[in-house]
């Protein structure tokens, strides 16, 4: 199975297609990043990543895509961006006929290092071992995306289906909450 | 000038597209929503909006396409999907260089009635009155997208041009500043 995982982000966009092998391994297809310049405008800035994502998707004929789950809870300048990047992953999926999985952070991790809140570093250093690199992947975002793909070759969940509905997580629910208290703290509906 | 407004929404997406018309009046061109079925994948779905706009993009031609600027501290349920087909809609105007402007609600309210915090029900009223139609199109994001369409028409201010970074607007500021209390107050980085 080969697995093309995307850490979405509207400056850096990372990709990483990785195949399974025998074994609790993987193998290095591809690693990069879709950028667009900070100085362009937000459309001509989403048009180029969807430009270079259809690339890759053409290039490397994954059969499925893993994307990182973004939550709005994140920061809130630059969440509108990396959702709208992560929308456009799941488009240039869908309109492959690829399916689209979604992995949290803390999934990924678990994944890879076998513990959920493991530290970046860290993640990046199992990659590179599973994928038997002599150096991690720069930038992290290549190294985060390959994670994402990995995560997947060995938890194959999280894949769309009619069921899922931006259903919140548990986490997700809580946030909501605090979120909720704040507005009303602030007198805002 | 022909404005294709777009009130975002992954069930229900609103599109409206007026021109305008000698003295404080617009025409109606076309209304409708892009729909997507509630009960399909969200890949899927974000692909059945993107294609919907591609036809109407195609169909009316529009000089400006405004788009109702999304906040990150909407509804979190429904953030994610109404950010996503807002970048849907900015990469369908890009592709087809067609400037973008975005548009705040209040902007929008001002616009259409004087009034900043006027009612959803007040704006339409004068939408339909602008627009010379009898009834008040339906449903209400269709309403919304014209209403949006001819603030643009009136305030042709919100192209976004390489400055537009997604820099918060001060009532965003104050959202981030409440939302990283809650975050200190939850232990949450």
């Amino acid at each position: 199975m080969r697995v093309l995982g995307v850490d979405p982000g509207l400056t850096r966009c990372g990709i990483g297609i990785v195949d399974s092998v025998a074994g609790r391994r993987a193998r290095l297809v591809g690693v990069g990043v879709a950028r667009s310049a900070t100085d362009d405008s937000v459309d001509m800035r989403l048009l180029r990543i969807s430009e270079q994502l259809d690339e890759w998707f053409d290039r490397y004929l994954p059969d499925v895509v893993a994307i990182e789950r973004v939550f709005a809870q994140n920061n809130v300048s630059t969440v509108m961006g990396t959702a709208q990047v992560a929308g456009l992953a799941m488009v240039a999926a869908a309109k492959r006929s690829v399916p689209v999985a979604m992995h949290t952070p803390s999934e990924v991790k678990a994944a890879v290092t076998g513990n959920g809140n493991a530290e970046k570093m860290q993640v990046q250093k199992m990659v590179a071992n599973i994928l038997s690199l002599e150096e991690i992947p720069k930038p992290a975002d290549a190294a985060d995306a390959l994670a994402l793909a990995i995560c997947h070759l060995w938890r194959p969940s999280g894949i769309l289906d009619k069921a899922e509905r931006f259903e919140m997580t548990p986490a997700q629910r809580q946030w909501a909450a605090a979120e909720q208290a704040a507005r009303r703290a602030r007198g805002v509906r």
